[in-house]
C-alpha cells in the first residue's frame, strides 16, 4: 500500500466494559451508549463519522469481557496502534483488549458461530468490591435444584418463553444451548451459557428460571412446559443486568 | 437492662469499603469522607451527633476490607438489628461487616495491636474490572529483587524515611513490621504487610521502594541506607492509593 492512497480495512476489535456507567451498548439518543463513545472516538481518529458494528447490543449495565465489533477505515499505522489509539480517548470502564486486521467478509454479527456469558449470584450480602458485578440474591438457593433446572434447559429448544420478544411469532427462536453450567464456590453461584445464539434477555431468563427452581418456584416439570409451550408466565423472573458478562464471542 | 434507660454501649464495628468515591476516612468540610458518611447515619439513626473513632484514617482512593471503629450509643435491639439499621442507609460502596458490644476500655485505635495491609499491582493493562483497585505499573518488575528488597524492609526499624510526616523528629518512628511477602499470580503481583502500627503513607512508601527495586532503580543497600538514615529521597515513589487494602485491625 502506498502512501497517500485511502485503502479502507476491515478491524476486528475485542473490548471489555464495565456496563454500571453506561446505557447499554447500543447507540441512543443521550449519547451514553457504549457505541457512540467508541464511534466519537473512532470519529476524532478519522475526523468522520464511521459507524461500527457490534456481535450484539447488551442492555444497560450488562457488562463484557470480550465483545466484539468491526469497522471499515483507512489506517496505515498498524493494528496495536490502532488499539492504543482508540484505547487512549475511552473512559476507563471501557478497555480495547485487541484489535486486528479482518476479511472483508468478516461481519462481527454475521460471523459469529455461536457466544459465551458468565452470569454471578451471590448469597448474602456481597462485599463493596463484589456487589457492582454480582445478582445479590438475598435468599437461599438450592444448588441441586438448579443444576436439576440446568439439565433439563441444556441443549436445542425453542426458547421463546425464555426470551422478551413482542413482536409477532414468526422469528425463528430455536437455539442450541451448547452449555448451562452451574457451579458454586463459597457465596458464589457461577452460571456458563454457550449456544449458537441468543435471544433478547434469554440469559437473564435462563438465570432466572435457575434461581426459581433454586428456590423451590419451579420445577423441572414447569421448565419442560414453558420449553414446550413457548409461553412466558410470571412466575419465571429476569435476573438483574449487573451479574452478567459477555464473555467471549465464537468464530470459526 | 430495663426499657426506659438510656445505658449506653460500646459498639465495634468493622467495615468495608470501595475508596473511589469518597475523600478518605477522616471527616472533610464537604462531608464527603467516609467518617462523615457514617456519623449522619449513626446521627439519623440516635437523633443526635455521636462521634465514631476508626483504628487509623485512610487516605482518598484507599480502600478497606476490615476498618474498626466503635462508638458509644443507647441501643436495646441488639447488635445483629444494630448492623442492619446503620448498613440500610450507606451507599453500595460502604458496608458494615459487623457489629459487637465490647467493652468500655475497648478503643478502635489504641487497643490495636497491628494492623494488616494488602497492595495489588497489575503489570500491563488491567481490565475494567480490576482497573479501579490496582497499581497498573505499566512497567515490568523484577520480582526476585522485589523480594530481596521486603528481606531488607522485614522487621523492627526506624521507619521515618517511609512515610510522609513533616513534623518535628521527635515522634516515635520506630515500627515492627512483622511480615512483608510480595508474591506473583499471572499480571498480578500482591504485597502482604503486617506491622504493630504503620506511619502516615508507610505502606505506599514501602510498595514504592519495592516497586523501584522492581525496576532496578533502588538498590538492597539504598533501602538499608534509607532505614538506617531516615531521610527520604526523591528515589522513593509513594504507590498510588487505589492499589491499596486495609484488611484487618489487630486486637488482643
Amino acid at each position: 500500500m502506498s502512501a497517500g492512497t485511502e485503502k479502507t480495512t476491515r478491524w476486528k476489535c475485542v473490548c471489555a466494559y464495565d456496563g454500571a456507567p453506561f446505557a447499554g451498548w447500543q447507540s441512543q439518543r443521550g449519547g451514553d451508549a457504549i457505541q457512540d463513545i467508541i464511534e466519537a472516538r473512532v470519529e476524532t481518529i478519522f475526523g468522520r463519522l464511521i459507524r461500527i458494528h457490534a456481535s450484539g447490543r447488551t442492555d444497560a449495565g450488562v457488562h463484557a469481557r470480550g465483545q466484539v465489533f468491526h469497522f471499515d477505515a483507512p489506517w496505515r499505522h498498524g493494528a496495536e496502534k490502532l488499539r492504543a489509539a482508540l484505547g487512549a480517548g475511552l473512559p476507563r470502564a471501557i478497555q480495547i483488549k485487541s484489535v486486528r486486521e479482518a476479511p472483508e467478509t468478516f461481519h462481527s454479527r454475521f460471523s459469529a458461530t455461536g457466544k459465551i456469558y458468565a452470569y454471578h449470584i451471590h448469597l448474602g450480602d456481597p462485599d463493596p468490591f463484589t456487589r457492582p458485578h454480582v445478582w445479590a440474591c438475598g435468599r437461599p438457593l438450592d444448588f441441586a435444584a438448579m443444576q436439576a433446572a440446568a439439565a433439563v434447559l441444556r441443549g436445542r429448544h425453542d426458547f421463546r418463553a425464555f426470551s422478551a420478544l413482542n413482536g409477532p411469532p414468526r422469528e425463528n427462536t430455536v437455539r442450541e444451548l451448547r452449555r448451562l453450567d452451574v457451579t458454586r464456590r463459597g457465596a458464589r453461584i457461577r452460571v456458563n451459557a454457550e449456544a449458537d445464539g441468543f435471544l433478547y434477555k434469554m440469559v437473564r431468563s435462563l438465570v432466572g428460571a435457575l434461581a426459581a427452581a433454586g428456590e423451590g418456584k419451579m420445577t423441572p416439570g414447569q421448565i419442560r412446559e414453558l420449553l414446550a409451550t413457548g409461553k412466558r408466565t410470571p412466575l419465571l423472573p429476569t435476573a438483574p443486568p449487573q451479574g452478567l458478562f459477555l464473555e467471549r464471542v465464537l468464530y470459526p
